[in-house]
């Protein structure tokens, strides 16, 4: 199953995309995609749901703006330098357990919203990333338990603003959280639709040229890892997003380095999560 | 006015303690403190609410525990490094910016909950700080403008881990987040209330005796200071917690260091804003 949230911002329904790329409102169902849901099955209990509708679902005009598939998880999880390549580039050794960061919920927009260039900012840049989605409440959990704790996955845009990230004082968040820095989406693919998501390739174009291109296979750690190693450290709720990294390809890494200026257009994708597409704006 | 929430875990209603310690139920003005009563004048116009009840508000038993006192934010924003003395102590130089690192909101508890000593912990350290909510939306906010932004003060002791802080690979957020590491209130005391909140007394106590002891006064970025500060690098939410820092005095800084075991009691206050308590135990 595939999840949507479409409608303007902060007014968003829930729907879902069918394999043909039909959208339906699912709102009868009396749920949003929120902590609630996902921690009480509600991917399986919106399957069965929609199983007994006895009047055809309303169709979403595919042309309706699409927000976030998740209403303001309680938190975003970064990965930092899990793509072997991508930590090479940075100019960074290979971690010997992962590299975790919080990014704000509040910079959460929809898959096709613009990315505002923030204030000040020269050095605003993309990361095309695998989101992992949590369905049951995660804390001490074991490597072979993992899964059953991950709802399904999410495409996510983790912009990053690379002079606040990495020349202000301290940590990596002041980079990481300026509003529409995380755009998610199209949907929250359910766990059950992707045989491997160790095998996914992944992709991100700015102005139709390839920036990114790798495959999930290349994660330094996996998700299993990565859910129960961060679940030593907090308790991950339900619709908390883990965002696994970034692959070989950021503007950080290309000699000159490359970023966003207003007008361009980042577009990335990941088999099988579907494609998002974001116009630079700068800050007015 | 004093906010609190009462009863257990998840469960809490709003209510209020008067200046004679008396606490009231006010459930029935039908909102809970959270991002929507913060965002929406709550503070004042729930005191127009009590001002024309004819009934008497009910009565909240004094053994009745509390919870915190503001319905999960979207975030916690802390400041590291932010008095003088406690930066010395932490061998760490006097920041040119506020240095930020995100906590867990999962971690938010109780004023007077346990606080749990993680799986694998040996050195669960303390530190009391004054904690800024946040009333309206700060997004590019003047520092002139800022304290328009602040709903109320909360006391806050910023449990923090410091192997997994600062000896794990990356960043600080892994030894801050762990669940019962926030313990927010008593209450969130609304700003009109506090004459100056750069100087207030704040303290710590380890089994009675003190361990931290300072003023805000001793802050080296001001409440206006870090409201605008952060509001450059992200929107702060109503309901958002700014935690300014801890001065002198954690367990980190002494020779040898001194770290929580299970049966330790943590006091600690804020002139005006009540004080707290925490009895450690280890995680089961």
């Amino acid at each position: 199953m595939k999840l949507i949230r479409f409608g303007n911002a902060g007014k968003e329904k829930p729907g879902i995309e069918l394999n043909n790329g039909e959208r339906l409102d699912v709102s009868g169902f009396g749920e949003d995609f929120d902590e609630s849901f996902f921690g009480s099955n509600g991917i399986d209990r919106l399957e069965s749901w929609i199983e007994v509708q006895t009047e055809e679902l309303p169709n979403v005009d595919l042309e309706t703006r699409l927000g976030p598939p998740i209403k303001r998880p309680s938190k975003i999880v970064c990965v930092g330098l899990n793509y072997a390549k991508h930590a090479e580039e940075s100019g960074m050794e290979l971690p010997k357990e992962p590299v975790l960061f919080f990014k704000a919920t509040s910079a959460i927009v929809g898959p096709n919203d613009d990315v505002v260039i923030p204030k000040g900012s020269k050095k605003t840049d993309w990361e095309v990333e695998l989101g992992v989605v949590i369905g049951q409440k995660a804390s001490y959990v074991e490597e072979v338990d993992a899964m059953n704790h991950v709802a399904g996955y999410v495409l996510h845009n983790d912009y990053s603003e690379r002079e606040f990230q990495l020349e202000k004082e301290g940590q990596w968040v002041k980079g990481k959280s300026c509003d529409t820095f995380a755009p998610i989406g199209p949907y929250v693919v359910s766990r059950d639709e992707i045989a491997d998501p160790h095998d996914l390739d992944l992709w991100l174009t700015l102005n139709g040229e390839t920036m990114q291109h790798s495959n999930t296979s290349d994660l330094v750690f996996n998700i299993p890892q990565l859910v129960s190693y961060i679940s030593q450290y907090m308790t991950l709720l339900p619709g908390d997003i883990i965002s696994t990294g970034t692959p070989f390809g950021v503007g950080l890494g290309f000699d000159p380095p490359k970023y966003l200026k207003a007008g361009d257009v980042v577009e990335l994708g990941i088999k099988g999560l579907g494609t998002s597409k974001q116009l630079a704006k700068a800050y007015k």
